[in-house]
């Protein structure tokens, strides 16, 4: 081996190894929050809650890894959308993404969403009345 | 009993029972859900983050009404905080915020609040794995 090609080996296995730390710093998120801003298009809030409920169930049923999907409307403007969203940890929420059933709600919702902010968050406290 | 003062009876019965129905409906709303948005100063940011911490873990341990205080940071804006609030029902909530402890945790984070916004909400779905 020459040097020059060592040195690309050795930069390769370090960006590797950086990678794999990386990755596991973040999956090891525990669990994994997001708050979703949703606005829906009047017209199409009643049909878009139906789906949204629809994939939102399948998704807790079938997926060990999503805990929680709390999606509330706002009281005063419907068709203003939140949803507080648990996961068990990044690596969850990365395979919720790729489900048929996310994929089928993200299509068919599309043309009814007007803006869609996510935001990712740091959990302070995370309190709930034991089961 | 002469006619004006029947009438007056009539009128303060009329909006007690108005009343009593009104609260009926409004504390049939179960859960009631709201969603707290809070901006700290960032100076104080970890003496809030401790107190709000411990106002959460008190509400949820002797409050039966309180389902859920899930208080999350704003991943890349730390200092700007969402709480998901669940309670049993709008009664539950009122009594939560005559408490001791919600009291304290208000007056002591008084000035390390720069700004909050309480949004009231309707559930859509709350979807949760189950225990």
């Amino acid at each position: 081996m020459n040097a020059r090609k060592s040195v690309v080996l050795c930069a390769s296995l370090l960006a590797c190894a950086l990678g794999a730390r990386a990755a596991r710093a973040d999956d090891m998120q525990r669990p994994y929050v997001r708050v979703a801003q949703i606005d829906v298009d009047p017209a199409q809030l009643e049909t878009y809650k139906a789906m949204a409920k629809e994939q939102i169930e399948t998704a807790i049923r079938v997926e060990p890894g999503v805990l929680t999907l709390y999606a509330v409307a706002e009281k005063d403007n419907p068709a203003r959308i939140f949803v507080f969203e648990m996961y068990a940890d990044p690596h969850a929420y990365r395979t919720h993404l790729e489900t048929a059933h996310f994929k089928k709600y993200k299509a068919d919702t599309q043309e009814m969403v007007k803006s869609l902010k996510l935001v990712d968050t740091v959990p302070i406290v995370l309190g709930a009345k034991a089961p």
